[in-house]
């Protein structure tokens, strides 16, 4: 039976969400909807349109016999410059503060909505890198890594504290947190990560970056090259001190005031390294 | 300026796949598209009868003046055993088997096209429940939590095994896990649970059900409700140990056999257990 262009187009639009960065023929289209594939090509041309008029992505065509097409999740710099006002409103709410002026964020990191636009905007921001998995520590920056994944179309991999029989053999590094000076340890499985595989690395948090330059130690053991680091929030810090250079950060900690209870969130580098953004 | 109808289409799955469960009102879509209301129902019709068709979920009408439309993701039944057959295939692979018997299953978990699968399957079982949040315990199924989260359109919350400072004030208890008989605490923030909240508890493995149990428990601390349990693997266990009797399993794992080097996985309770599918 022959589909019609708007259910094409709808189940389209779902596919290809939900497939990032998967290169798509379109004999698997003309199979699915049963139609011939100059029509798909005329719903891929609209569907294309749609998608970066709305600010959802770009879709590529790769021609030839093994071509088709590939949908990249972007994000117009409109869009981002929203997302992160409705990221830095949610982390300077006042009832975050915690005795000792560390902040709650928790619900934060659990939030799917919020988890998406970081995603997006993680995703955004690398459109143009070839990534082959996102990397965190566990345990707070997973739903950051896995929402990144799902907009990169890539798998995950948590590096641990502690290493446990499940892993199988691990290579552990030990490092000293940036700004506790504590020595930790870091322990990630041996099948997790492929010779030079290109790792994006995210996290929750980043002060002087000792746990972002573990990460990046800890690939180096799997001959993997790091291709970003992705932070949610980082805080103030002596550039002098910092351990890692790269990195792209959307929110930035400028200060916490534990007696006035404020807590001052700005913008992070995120615009001054992300320099390609769909078009408004 | 008007927006097409196949625009129109192609965002509003977009938008609604991106927020399952979410009452959005015609007004909403009539504003963004600058169309009337009457376009934008037939629109819904459209994509009502797609989703259903293809298996994406289905679309709740709520009438009256504060009504609008409802996504909800769903499930048909092939595509279920399809998704079961899938992840079996994935955990039935014996280069999994390590030493002592135990398996590897980090790739998995971290494998976001698998774990899009299971956000689906568990997402299509409690389709007709009213779920508030979905809760596991570190470390290893969150990813299973943030993509049952991420189709029912709520947050995740995850309980730790150790107390740190940015959770603020906690509730912890001790369980005994039921297959090693040792006593393990579990910790969750204060503010991470609200009175009466209807909580999905989902794990990567249950052997006799002792973590299960100490997630229940732990709720009610919370006065929450346990809405399900949904587990990714069972393990074969003799039904009079088991700690927790009313649980979604997706697989079971009939046997490991380290010297034949073979693992027999099977489809779990899923399908005694979920009566509601999507229409073929």
């Amino acid at each position: 039976m022959k589909i019609k262009r708007s259910e094409r187009l709808i189940d389209m639009t779902h596919y290809l969400s939900e497939h990032p960065r998967e290169l798509v023929s379109l004999t698997f289209f003309a199979e699915r909807y049963s139609s011939a594939k100059s029509s798909i090509s005329e719903d891929l041309v609209i569907v294309k349109e749609t998608f970066e008029n709305r600010g959802i992505g770009s879709l590529q065509t790769v021609p030839g016999a093994a071509g088709g097409v590939r949908f990249i999740p972007g994000i117009k710099k409109d869009q981002a410059e929203e997302a992160l006002h409705i990221l830095s409103d949610q982390v300077s709410k006042s009832d975050r503060l915690l005795p000792g002026g560390y902040l709650f964020m928790t619900d934060i990191l659990g939030d799917i909505h919020l988890m998406n636009h970081v995603g997006k905007l993680f995703a955004g921001a690398f459109a143009n890198e070839q990534i082959d998995l996102v990397m965190t520590v566990a345990t707070k920056g997973i739903g950051i890594a896995h929402a990144a994944a799902r907009y990169l179309g890539v798998p995950v991999v948590v590096a641990r504290r502690d290493s446990k029989v499940t892993e199988g053999s691990t290579v552990s590094i030990n490092y000293v947190s940036g700004s506790s000076k504590r020595i930790q340890t870091m322990v990630l499985s041996k099948r997790s990560v492929k010779q030079g595989a290109r790792v994006l690395i995210v996290d929750d948090f980043m002060k002087a970056g000792g746990t972002a330059a573990g990460m990046k130690n800890l690939l180096e053991e799997f001959s993997a090259t790091v291709a970003g680091v992705g932070i949610f929030i980082e805080s103030e810090q002596d550039s002098e001190e910092r351990l890692v250079e790269d990195y792209i950060s959307l929110l930035k900690l400028r200060s916490v005031d534990e007696k006035g209870k404020t807590i001052q969130v700005e913008t992070g580098n995120y615009f001054d390294r992300v320099s390609s953004f769909l078009k408004q």
